[in-house]
This record gives structure tokens, sequence and C-alpha cells, in this order.
């Protein structure tokens, strides 16, 4: 079916919001962990973060105006660092809980059943059961005038990992460490690697690669 | 183990590039579909699209300086329209085989083993085998000072999608359509639902949905 313009204008809010979010694919499931000056801590999981570079390494992150993650956002031009915590399979459910609108006062940490870990000198909160987890520095944050949604970027500064998932070119296996992809606004996946790819060159086929990055 | 920044810089910049894709989590896997005036087609796989709002219905993509979809990001300019369309287990080989670096004239179609088709009045390609694709209006583009790398925001104007995919509340269920995650730069993953989860609320139990997003 083809559906328009005129059509989407037609359909109830929540409707076409599960429509419009499933249409980018599958997304990232992460949680972000923040403090403010007082020590309340604040927790909640975001689908929209997404690579923007290496060199520098730089992630973004897209907030909805007024939306949920509110008080992450003011702990963040508060504090100018946040961490980034991956979601497993172990924790999806409580991570999916720190979407609930809590009072400031209160922190998901404790709603999700997840425990605060900290590393020095970084004040913002690691996930003590996340297995890829990584601190950032707020190098910037505009507004987009087209719908007022906010667009955060952060540098990133110390990252926490299993040894085992970086494989030898650097590539990290996020699978075996249970990541998670998410679909529209609430449905959870686990994934199965088909393949690693080698690079795509104009007149050379496609070769299969191993974990490593070797050819298989 | 903990990688800091000083770590970080010893890398060399295939490993880092490796390392620090697959830090933000499970990306989407897209093939945009441009043409240009003098009616040269381009197809170009991208991991970077991502959900900015549903109303306008609008996505967001990010492209590196100079990198593989220079042509695309040239046409979308000339043009001011161009598709998306998912990547599914079925075509991921030739959806990888587009990031090659081909000259301006080879169009990617034909390189993909993908075919062309057209919707009036759109003139940009979408692609026959993607199971779920949209043609967007360029809405807004931005250079990103901090690393140069440019962003493109799109509003969705048309949508065709296999009408069984479209669950009851608007929630597309595109696992069932052989969508695709990526992770890193070259690894490609089927997926496997765990559930849907109810609205999240501060006093209440998250609750299983089923695909049409009912409670279980």
């Amino acid at each position: 079916m083809i559906i328009n313009k005129q059509h989407l204008e037609t359909y109830d809010t929540r409707y076409r919001a599960q429509l419009i979010n499933s249409l980018s694919g599958f997304k990232s499931a992460n949680l972000i962990g923040t403090i403010n000056e007082a020590g309340q801590t604040n927790l909640s999981i975001v689908s929209s973060v997404f690579h923007i570079g290496a060199t520098p390494p730089l992630v973004g992150m897209i907030f909805r105006p007024h939306s949920v993650p509110r008080h992450t956002l003011e702990n963040i031009f508060e504090m100018k660092t946040y961490t980034i915590n991956q979601v497993s399979s172990q924790i999806y459910r409580g991570a999916h809980q720190t979407s609930a609108r809590y009072d400031r006062a209160i922190s998901e940490f404790a709603a999700a059943g997840l425990t605060e870990e900290y590393h020095d000198p970084i004040p913002a909160p690691f996930v003590k059961e996340s297995r890829l987890k990584y601190s950032l520095d707020l190098r910037e944050h505009q507004i987009l005038s087209i719908n007022d949604t906010e667009l955060v970027i952060g540098e990133i500064t110390n990252i926490i990992i299993d040894d085992d998932a970086i494989k030898q070119d650097g590539y990290v296996d996020i699978e075996s460490l249970a990541t998670i992809a998410v679909s529209g606004l609430d449905s959870y996946h686990v994934t199965k690697r088909i393949s690693r790819l080698s690079y795509a060159k104009p007149d050379k086929a496609i070769e299969n690669l191993d974990i490593d990055g070797h050819p298989k």
C-alpha cells in the first residue's frame, strides 16, 4: 500500500507516532546517566543515540521538546558531562521503566533495579550492569528549528568494556554483550549476526569476514 | 578494561574507526535513492538514518565530509527529494556493495543487482526489492562545525509498505520484513523480538504487549 501525506494527517497522534517511529529501522538502546550539582542522579533510556565521528570520537542524541528525559538534559547542561550505557537483554525491562515520568527527586536507578557505578574523576554515574559504557563531555547543543528537538553532541572520554568483546581490528562484538536493538517505540530485539563483510570496491566481489575482520 | 583519551590517540585510524563505530549500539541499514537533473541515478547504503519527529514526519541522516555517498548528497541538493529504502537480509550484500567508490556515471543499482522503481510524481528511484520505503523532501541541511559532518533532514511524503506489516496500533513489524541491523562498520544482523512493552508509568509494573500492542 501507499500512504501519502494526506493519509498521515488523518491518523491519530499515537498511531502516527508508532508508524513514523518504525520507519527509520532498528535503533540503539542506551541509558543516559547524569547527576546534578546537588548530587541527585538521573537515568533515562534513549533510542536516539547515533555515531557522528571517530576522530574526535563524537556521539549525538536527539531529545524531543518537553519529553521525559528533560531532567537528563538539564543535568547535562549543568555538569557538562554524562555517561552512555548500552542496554542488554538482561536489563531491558528496567531500562524501559526509566521512561516513566518520575519526579525530579526520584532517581530512576532504584526504580529500574540498576546500580550506580562511579569512576574517578567522572561525576556522572555509570550503570554497573551495562557491559559497554562510556563517559562524554558535552561539546555542542542546538535546537533544531524545524521541530524544536534538541541535538546534543558529546566527545567520548573513557570507555569501560569487557576485554574479550574487542576483536583484533577494533570491532566490538556488541552481540556477544547481549546488546539489544529497538524498533518503533517499545519493541526490543536480540540479534543474530549474518556476517561481517569486506570493504567494498568497484571491481572486487565482497567477501565474508570472520569476527576478527579476516577473510573467511 | 578502561580505554581513555590517551589510549584512543595511540590507536591507528582504522582500529579506532571500528571501535568508535561500535559504541553507539545497533544502527539502521538504509539505501538512499537519488537522481540528478540529467537523469543519472545513484544508490548508497547509509547506517546513519535516525528518527527526528512524527509531526511533521522527519528523518535525519549524517554524512561524513568527502565520504562515498557524496554523489548522493549532491543529487539531494539538486533535486530536493530522495528515497529511503530499508535493507533486508535478502539484499544486504548488494546494499553493502553500493559503498564502493563508483564513478559518478555508474549507477549503483546495477552494481548491487537491485532494481529501480518509480512512483509518480516522485523523480527519485525507489528500490523495488525493499519492502519498506518512502520518499522525502529536503527540509534542512547544515554542516556540524565540530567535525564538518553534514546533517540532512527530510520530511516524509509517501510510504510504500507491505500492508500486513502494519499492526493495529500503527507499529510496523520490521522484523517480519527481514529488516536488518548494523553494528560497527561492516557487521549485519537479523533480529528476534524479545517483547513489546507497555508504556511505562511510575506506579505501575510493565506488561508484555503482543504484536498489535495489546497486553498479553
